[in-house]
């Protein structure tokens, strides 16, 4: 059950200008469903990626990187249902097989195909179905593919992510629309599982890779299902330079900063929807860490408190058992923290109550307000340091029987 | 349900000669169970203790470093119930409070006093109750108060932990004999919950530190259910010197060492039996990883695959979703890892499979051999890192509906 997350409306998703999205039912590992997906890029298409540091990343983003490094992409490819992750020499080549079958397609060279898998780790990929799926993919590509194509990259997510934004720059109308999946195995290290943001603004090549990066900091990399980072996760940024704005070069810009606020706005949305749908969530809840030393610390604290298993479970109790907070603090790894002067606060969109100050429970705090605080399911826990002037912010849910029950049954 | 765990036999806990333990039913927070301990020491007996290094630690974890300074310590008091964690300034009160009360009855300073809590954070102790129930105790100290204690210590435990055992130290017979508790927030960082080993060996006061945290690395500090360090781990070692060996002073000695591996012994049984009463915890699992650069990065690997939510559920489901192992190690962070050299093992007591060899699957593993070794409770996960001779290993559980269970429901 997704915390506070309706599915796309299909006309609320924008056709990006230079973009085609096709699907195919491949029967990758299930049957009745579409589980690939081929998206076709304009010639002049800029596209910049981010992806998983896990040192058994798979073998698709082994590829990926090899490509983007050539340049000059043409299309993506995504399939569901296996990972093509833990698959050695064989997934390579499968990797690589994909991308010749699509290019030969597409009458382009295979260096200029992106491929994408997502589903089970250590098995091979269906090769056989996976490339007999390809040219009914690619026979119906259309502007208006993004609603199928976000339900063609789902795997154990009960409701498509997608999002769509409109910015002027340089005087043109700038179409950013993004997609993403993932719910379990959520805890991305450069981006999550798979996230693809799509502009048809003009911007210099050597700008998108930073770009990509912030505001993959800024909404991937600051959520967490449960801990663990996944062999898959890759995040892209095309920019199709269709709209007929001056082409933006100077990251100091305006035009820089209203593209770049953009982009990073849908990739939030589409970051946060990955933890409202997280495997079995029934919370949202923000970390919100204030007053480190820097950056770093506020981060750990604040990913230490979202990784609390008995944190997580008792936000599924609706219990207001703070202490496993101080303890989750405590133990983050700043080792010359103060107990005694740190504050937190529970809060809701309704309202906020300090929980605790001087190293125990605060003086006005009762136990009813904490009670009503949680009983909403969007949640702030609000952490003050008082150590200086950095913050950070993580975004998680909480840890229930259906975490458990889907992970225990994802693959029977 | 404990994991192959058997509740001690009561003649099976041999006592240790200057050590006499009571229990009192205080109504610390439950009533109808004794929830108050104390331990008294003969003169003479030498104490030392190892603690959380959690930044939140608790106030009788702040009381017991400054007394262990002081030393010449005689007695040790433990409540269950209330952690006196999260509690300020009152909180060290309180802790002090109860070493000044029980100083007086045993006519000793209040220096000469270690006190213990364990249970909920952030909530005040009841100190009335607490101070009440001292008398009780103490009219009950019995040389063979074990059995009581190592019940009156317990939380969410659902079976007590206690163990036994004799060696022969420079032709005398020495017994040692130590109890545990717990069984979430269960990742020690120095030390468990609480564990007391008391023998009653003769050995230099300068020696018996290095041998409690030689023994607490063996053991409690090689162990996790969930990942969260408590506020309040505590492991105590108690040599009372009443068995009439020579003291031993060299920790080259041939003593020196025997009394070490009988207390390392106890310790790591005592740790297990932590691990086997894990909440929830259906399965026992040694993570084992060998072929490490060095033994800081083995431990890194095999908490992270002890610490990997998903891991934890495939085995609860006796799922051989084994991409799930080869995910972790690749977070773990050691970043120059080649995983194309790495090897991954899955065994129980009967049999041992290769799993993962070459970044992949292995050629000679199949489900139907995984399937049926992850059928039995006792597993072991053993990783071959091929970059050096280090070794490390961690016991853990696996994670069920039981888990979130208890801990939505710890304090309804």
């Amino acid at each position: 059950m997704a915390v506070n997350l309706k599915p796309p409306a299909p006309a609320g998703l924008r056709p990006v200008p230079g973009v085609r999205l096709g699907v195919a039912e491949a029967g990758i590992r299930k049957t009745g469903r579409n589980d690939l997906t081929v998206i076709e890029l304009a010639p002049g298409s800029q596209v910049a990626g981010v992806f998983t540091q896990n040192r058994f990343c798979a073998a698709p983003v082994t590829v990926c990187r090899e490509h983007l490094a050539i340049g000059n992409i043409r299309a993506l490819v995504i399939n569901t249902g296996i990972a093509n992750a833990g698959t050695g020499e064989q997934g390579l080549k499968d990797a690589r097989a994909t991308c010749e079958a699509l290019a030969k397609i597409l009458s382009v060279s295979s260096s200029q195909i992106l491929p994408f898998s997502t589903g089970v780790i250590l098995e091979p990929l269906p090769m056989n179905r996976l490339l007999a799926g390809l040219p009914h993919a690619y026979a119906h590509l259309r502007d208006d593919g993004w609603f199928d194509a976000a339900h063609a990259i789902m795997t154990t997510d009960t409701i498509a992510k997608a999002v769509s934004e409109q910015v002027m720059v340089g005087g043109k109308t700038i179409t950013v629309t993004g997609m993403s999946k993932g719910a379990g195995m959520i805890r991305p290290n450069m981006a999550t599982m798979l996230g693809f943001v799509a502009c048809d603004a003009a911007i210099s090549p050597s700008l998108l890779p930073t770009l990509a990066r912030d505001a993959a900091d800024a909404s991937f990399n600051s959520i967490t299902v449960d801990g663990d980072t996944s062999t898959n996760d890759s995040f892209i940024v095309i920019a199709t330079g269709q709209a007929g704005n001056v082409e933006i070069t100077d990251a100091d810009s305006h035009d820089y900063r209203e593209l770049a606020r953009a982009i990073t706005a849908v990739a939030i949305r589409l970051a946060q929807s990955i933890v409202r749908d997280g495997e079995g969530a029934t919370k949202f809840m923000s970390i919100v860490v204030d007053g480190g030393a820097n950056r770093e610390e506020c981060r750990k604290v604040a990913y230490a408190v979202a990784h609390s298993p008995l944190v997580k479970t008792a936000f599924f109790a609706s219990d207001p058992n703070l202490g496993r907070i101080l303890a989750a603090i405590g133990y983050a790894g700043i080792d010359t923290l103060d107990v005694g002067r740190l504050r937190v606060w529970l809060g809701n969109p309704d309202e906020k109550t300090l929980v605790a100050e001087r190293g125990g429970r605060a003086a006005g705090y009762d136990e009813e307000t904490g009670a009503r605080i949680m009983k909403n399911a969007e949640l702030t826990i609000q952490v003050d340091l008082a150590r200086g002037p950095a913050s950070a912010n993580v975004w998680t849910c909480d840890f229930s029987y259906d975490y458990v029950k889907i992970n225990a049954d994802y693959r029977s």
